[in-house]
């Protein structure tokens, strides 16, 4: 448990890849996460240093919770967990883009993805 | 031209929609631009409210720019257009889902998609 996300170069994460890093102000990248087969985007979450790092050698998607201020294993308490197929970094090394295979649903309402529900109109 | 997004509730967006959007403390949320026949994910953009309405509204993808500090209609200037498919709002109503059509490249590296180049090493 941890109240803030990792500080840059205080984890385990290769220092090649932490120089690539550009992070919020609150040391963050967006992770978005896709189903590696079909292409469906299922969502949209966020890593610090160490969810990254988490999330390239476990296998495993790890994500830091904003509002629960703690790293969270996507399925630890669903069982809807993201195996981990590949991860790239954008060409401004700001957003993350994970290939995973997803258990079930991705979306804590129980729908495949969390873009499922609301279509907002196009004038 | 402007050097700050929107405030909430200033735009022409539909009040329904502006009360459904958890903004960054910047008043922008990430939206992700998918195309939408082949799935692949091309790039990470930011919207505030009128960048989003703009995008609703005109058929062409509109991002704010944390750099530039303005709207930029993605391929005013490489001719990359971004024709508008489908717009969705996350369950949480912090990020966008935007499909599109894609014309050549949506990276200004030439690249297909942003996330070409940069594949993480999995331990």
């Amino acid at each position: 448990m941890s109240s803030t996300p990792a500080a840059p170069g205080t984890t385990a994460l290769a220092p090649a890849i932490v120089a690539r890093l550009k992070r919020t102000e609150d040391g963050l990248l967006p992770a978005i996460a896709q189903q590696y087969d079909t292409g469906e985007v299922l969502m949209l979450g966020w890593m610090d240093d160490e969810a990254l790092h988490r999330t390239l050698t476990t296998g495993r998607c790890t994500y830091w919770s904003r509002s629960r201020r703690e790293y969270w294993v996507k399925g630890d308490t669903s069982g809807h967990v993201q195996q981990v197929k590949s991860v790239a970094l954008d060409c401004d090394g700001d957003t993350l883009l994970v290939r995973v295979d997803q258990t079930g649903a991705a979306c804590h309402t129980g729908d495949r993805t969390c873009f499922d529900a609301d279509v907002l109109p196009l004038a």
